[in-house]
């Protein structure tokens, strides 16, 4: 069997996973690297949890950022980067979901520190080299090796109490990194063979999820573990230029936008995809990858459409231009106008093919 | 479900993959690093290849070490040093498989030196920052960030003219990578699966492996990455201990040495690792890993025997000697002398448990 040329980067990247462990892994963390001026990047919500996660530090010099914005604004970027360099931080310290690893990332671009990112979300961001800040209603994104974590602790426990409607859209934010590393411009055999592992995790624990989130949070946080690596290799296509630009441009919820967006993204690239459409299938258990997806979302609850998200109506056009801008987008199935101002209606109203 | 903790590292490296696109990617690679002084590694039977692969190269400075020698004597790493450093070389080419990767090693574990590997058979060790270097008889191993090759440039081309034992032999030494990666001291649930996945290709490209090497040996070959990358992932176990072992001692074929010790370390190893078993199976697409193993490797007629492989009778009480200094090793079970002398005495003979 011939093997189709490709190409595979891997990062260096040092990642501990283990329930309860998180304080430990931090202090070890920075026992090793001999850091000695933390700042700690965290939003109020999570202070309590990054009080306990340093308290066995001793002798060290901890700040804190804790004015988190979603999407990073420019205005945020550069107050975190001031305290940064007032302290003479050596190290950043993340606790907290994707905006904050975003805000410790915007440090790390310009001050080039090291991050240790302890996730409290599905985010996955955490194990990428994309940063995202956002100027004058803009997200602007890039790649740089400075802003990945040079490590990453995973402690489920530290997502026990995380609401149960943002574990599910944050799942299918995962989930949406994992479907795109499919046709990603760095996509490989490899990293499609880790996305599908993804989607299993990620979907087996989004079925068996009823009140109690603790028991299922860890294959959640595992798998978006996964959605992050692959998504790291693979890179980003047009389900993720369509969520940031709306994100950017509407104020909308990270994770919302991609539930809503990746079963129509799907549903437009399927046709294109034949063999990923059958491997997604497959790692969601079902006969159709689509449908299998759209029936997920439904029987979790999550929103399915812009509306619910609470974009008004005559933004609509406002979106496919938005959009319509990053034209032409690398895409298995050629993305036009025409197809974006059918997708995003689609996505608007929730469109369900079933 | 529950996640059980676990570590992932994983290191930075760039990997092409491209049938007849070799010496594209080394000039590639050379350019983008601005390399100007190279150390190409190569035995003489790979100095066509390594002439046809450095032939674009222009205004550069290029010195050749071709005394290669299985396994890396002291002498050997020492003259190739010398030779790097009377140079002042940038960059080491390694061209060739295990043992001229092993020198190029050698090479970077004293110089710093950048190594970028072209592998010529499955034999992985590109992958990994696993050094090897025997000293009377005695092959010390150790790990070293240095070592590991920034780059690795697959070219399943430059393998259709392998010899189809050395071929068969080679895959199974990579599968022993893959097998060795569900119990390695590094093993995690990402390791595994991908070690499934190497397992899978190389049991594939073996069963449809007829006098027609070239159509199977890209799938061989990628099979081979797989195992390298899990086997720097999860790190060596019992299976390696021995096979460095015997291999330091004995002078016997390193890739030979794994295809016979491999199915008898998985038949002791089986009943206390049954999800591995379990996983194994899968991969081997059999009901029973341990038997599926033993068929595959007497359908491929590779050797079955220490004693095939030229070992004398008389050296089994030393084999299990040499072995047993390793002891204690760390093992899904236990090991203990008698059980080393009862494994290796059936890897002696080739003893078929079915």
């Amino acid at each position: 069997m011939r093997i189709a040329p490709f190409t595979y980067r891997s990062r260096a990247i040092d990642v501990r996973f283990g329930r309860d462990q998180a304080a430990e892994h931090v202090l070890d963390y920075v026992d090793t690297h001999e850091a000695r001026r933390i700042l700690v990047v965290a939003t109020r919500s999570q202070l309590a949890t990054a009080d306990r996660l340093t308290a066995a530090l001793s002798g060290h010099v901890v700040a804190r950022f804790v004015d988190v914005v979603e999407h990073v604004p420019a205005a945020t970027a550069e107050a975190a980067r001031r305290v940064a360099a007032d302290m003479r931080a050596d190290l950043v310290l993340s606790i907290g979901g994707g905006s904050t690893t975003g805000t410790a990332k915007a440090i790390a671009l310009t001050a080039r520190l090291p991050i240790l990112a302890v996730p409290t979300t599905l985010a996955g961001s955490e194990m990428t080299d994309t940063w995202g800040i956002t100027t004058d209603g803009r997200k602007l994104t890039g790649k740089d090796p400075a802003v990945l974590p040079r490590a990453v602790v995973y402690d489920p426990a530290l997502l026990d109490r995380l609401p149960e409607q943002l574990a599910v859209t944050s799942a299918f934010n995962a989930m949406a990194h994992c479907v795109e590393a499919f046709w990603g411009p760095g996509a490989n055999p490899l990293s499609s063979i880790i996305a599908a592992e993804g989607v299993r995790q990620l979907a087996n624990g989004l079925r068996t999820m009823r009140s109690s989130l603790p028991g299922v949070v860890d294959q959640l946080q595992y798998g978006s573990f996964l959605a992050g690596l692959v998504f790291a290799d693979a890179g980003s296509g047009l389900h993720h230029k369509i969520c940031h630009a709306l994100g950017g441009a509407f104020d909308l919820s990270h994770a919302g936008t991609h539930t809503v967006v990746l079963p129509q993204v799907l549903r437009f690239n399927a046709p294109a995809v034949p063999e990923t459409a059958t491997a997604l299938a497959g790692a969601l258990g079902v006969d159709d990858a689509v449908d299998g997806l759209f029936e997920l979302i439904a029987a979790t609850g999550a929103p399915r459409s812009l509306s619910e998200l609470g974009m008004p109506a005559n933004d609509l056009p406002i979106a496919v231009d938005v959009v319509a801008e990053k034209l032409p987008i690398d895409n298995p199935r050629e993305v036009t106008r025409g197809s974006l101002e059918q997708l995003l209606a689609a996505a608007y109203h929730g469109e369900d093919p079933r």
